[in-house]
């Protein structure tokens, strides 16, 4: 139940931060890696009452609140919050926090901590959580669990997170056709609570197969001595497990569902998805999408550990450096060139990259439409022509801009010739590539956004300083 | 009603495209701006016929599939497809759209056909449209309301796209408190239809003031007799027509709501969100920050005109454009030390490259916390200690590692030795801007992710090629 109902609770979040820090503050300076002792220290008499005042805050907060506090706070103090946390809320927090944070609590609970928060859960949840768990942790969740439960989470645990399979839960409210709707009625009207979420109910034959659904509001609204079957809808909108999530995700979107039914190949109703898991599945990807674009990963938040940021960065580092070498040994290609005319150094980057803003814009143009539809033979010719025209154009422009610049610059006509010339070259490779590699890694079968953009950038990078050098070379020297 | 129930529908969409193009390519080739004079060749016997099959088929597809096809389509066959949709579904299609395909379809509307498309949708509705209706149109649309209608609109549309005013509705049930669950279901029995995500009811006091919300699971699982007052909700999530729609999206995810109530300033109950609403809101959100990232507006599709195209793309180019002319006034600088060295010009764009990237990965980090929340005084020092540090062992590390390599290029100690400081400094340089960056413009009211990586990278460019080229004047020539 939240305290705080109104959308202006980030001031009292932020109070609520500020008490933290001053009630741990009041401590000895806390040493990063003695978390442990340092906890120990603080509970002295008076830091004892502010404490247990801050855990009985903490207590009304959402769980989804708590879990924004923690991640809000740097490694000690999250860690000295989490220990106030009732150990009954432990799992759902666990499953709001971000997965840097979730490491970074899980890593101080003990076994019967974890299992303890295990068992608050539901098979589709301890599913979310089964990866971040201790190695060998797992098996011990799964034994405690009811036979029942053991196979549900063995089937969820069978789909990857980006499949309908990983968003699904097991809460299904189900009738048979033939009730009436009074019957119906009567039904819910003898369970305690309904699901979230639950704004349709399932119905299936005595065989389990789904025939289709009826909304709550068709109960409410209709005549109770109404059959079912009569007043349910049947070509409602279906998944099967193995479905991306994404697509499902664009199916929620369009159709403005709320739940929908997962049946399996014969039809057989197997789960739902609801649309708070397909919120958090499109903010996750979008969140991922972000930091994929500067080679990170979801592992490191801003109060990560120096040691651990600095390996989360390394890799995209690695590739650009790489890159850079070789468009290194272009320009070192033109060495006699540049020290005969040095301006050639100065005006160089320009080129490449003016280039790498093209085939970046070109690039996102064509990622976005890809994701939400193939593109035919026919799309892709005409895709091509426009950017080529567009590239053109603007090679011409710019091209044509930056020979004026450039000679008001050096007074070297023949310098903002080929200044002109380069650019424009190298807007039509940022062009030709920029449609190419997106629309190739789709045909791979690879995700056409990642690592585009550095791939574009090496291509106009390196293409820039060769064009740009070599057609000096050739008409300058 | 959608045809296609299930998700695997790609297929059959691609196929449903395949055949527009095949009708419509029976055709003489269809002149690029001649649209009307095309529309009307097409319609030989032959063609009419296969025209009405199509025509049928898209009867059938749900609106938002509608929109779907129509953006998969160039300009021209767009349009004749546009003339097969039923004018009764003009309105909801148009909705579905993206802007820049709504703009093309709109300028083929004459007066009669718009006007009908706006009289088919709810004032919420019509506020979405209303910025993209031509000139003097609106005037017409808001006269031909009923005179409560016309005040919702004028309400809906004082409030910005990204606040809740903004995606808010009127589709409100609302019951009175001292009422049993019994008459609120009688009352409920007597609608012909309730709204689309009606999750809740929402209770108001005989002035409109806003108490609390009842779920429908709730209406169907308590005893009749009870009254309504007991068991709602009453410290359920309210917003305010003015707050930002995307803390109320994080609200949303956060709660797992499907519907929340707007109240005004005297908590008077004046609408409701939905959870469609918000999700369409996330999706366009992050598909702007992509598109803004490298400076391109929703104006935009790929089947856009290349004059269009060109508008779109310049003034990001533009930018680009004068920070790369400063780096080069920065290398201009140097001339003379890259005349006596000239390995200095193909290693000085792997310094300002690097750099670029580590600034890079510093403002995406930041800009990720910053959309959820503000960083406080204690937050930023901890943060400029982490991320200096980060940048240092990184420079150290990556700053050897091309010592060595440049050292294998050109047997020249001193170039190595500048290297690897150039390559500390500029990450230096970028961690601290990196930081930097973001919270000032978070503290001047600014987006913080917009224009940022633009900023860094033109501080790294510049920045790098100077601390490089200056450096090597200093100690190598």
């Amino acid at each position: 139940m939240p305290e705080l109902t109104d959308i202006d609770r980030q001031e009292e979040m932020d109070s609520l931060i500020r008490e933290i820090r001053n009630t741990l503050a009041r401590n000895e300076p806390v040493e990063e890696t003695e978390v442990e002792t340092s906890s120990e220290a603080v509970r002295t008499l008076v830091q004892q009452q502010a404490l247990s005042r801050l855990a009985s805050k903490i207590e009304r907060l959402h769980a989804a609140d708590i879990a924004k506090l923690l991640e809000s706070l740097p490694q000690d103090e999250r860690l000295v919050i989490w220990e106030l946390v009732h150990s009954d809320r432990d799992g759902e927090v666990l499953l709001e926090v971000s997965d840097s944070v979730r490491d970074s609590l899980i890593e101080v609970m003990d076994r019967d901590e974890i299992l303890n928060a295990a068992s608050t859960l539901g098979t589709d949840e301890l599913a979310d959580l089964a990866p971040d768990l201790p190695e060998g942790m797992m098996q011990d969740v799964f034994t405690a669990l009811p036979i029942d439960d053991r196979e549900k989470l063995r089937f969820v645990m069978s789909y990857q997170e980006d499949t309908i399979g990983g968003l699904m839960d097991f809460d299904l409210v189900t009738v048979r056709g033939e009730v009436t709707i009074e019957v119906a009625l009567r039904y819910l009207r003898r369970m305690d609570s309904l699901p979230d979420h639950t704004d349709k109910l399932f119905v299936t034959d005595r065989d389990g197969l789904f025939e289709g659904v009826i909304h709550l509001k068709t109960l409410l609204i209709s005549d109770p001595e109404t059959v079912v079957a009569d007043v349910m809808e049947r070509d409602a909108i279906r998944f099967h497990p193995e479905d991306k999530a994404r697509d499902g995700a664009d199916a929620f979107e369009r159709y403005d569902l709320i739940s929908a039914p997962v049946v399996d190949e014969v039809d057989r109703l197997v789960g739902r998805v609801t649309v708070d898991a397909v919120v958090d599945f499109i903010r996750e990807a979008s969140d991922e999408e972000r930091l994929s674009q500067v080679g990170l990963t979801e592992e490191e938040d801003i109060f990560a550990p120096v040691r651990k940021s600095v390996r989360n960065r390394a890799p995209w580092l690695a590739v650009n450096m790489v890159t850079a070498l070789v468009a290194a040994q272009v320009i070192g290609l033109f060495e006699g060139s540049i020290q005969q005319l040095v301006a050639l150094a100065a005006l160089m980057p320009i080129v490449a990259g003016m280039g790498g803003n093209i085939g970046n814009q070109t690039i996102t143009m064509i990622v976005r439409e890809l994701a939400f539809r193939k593109l035919g033979g026919e799309d892709i010719r005409l895709l091509y022509g426009k950017e080529l025209k567009v590239a053109l154009i603007n090679g011409v422009v710019w091209g044509g801009v930056l020979a004026a610049v450039t000679y008001l610059m050096y007074q070297h006509a023949g310098v903002s010739i080929v200044m002109m010339a380069a650019v424009s070259l190298n807007f039509l490779s940022a062009a030709f590539f920029g449609v190419t590699i997106p629309i190739l890694r789709t045909r791979l079968g690879r995700d056409p956004a990642l690592g585009s953009a550095v791939m574009i950038t090496a291509i106009t990078d390196s293409g820039g300083f060769f064009i740009f050098l070599g057609l000096a070379t050739l008409f300058l020297l």
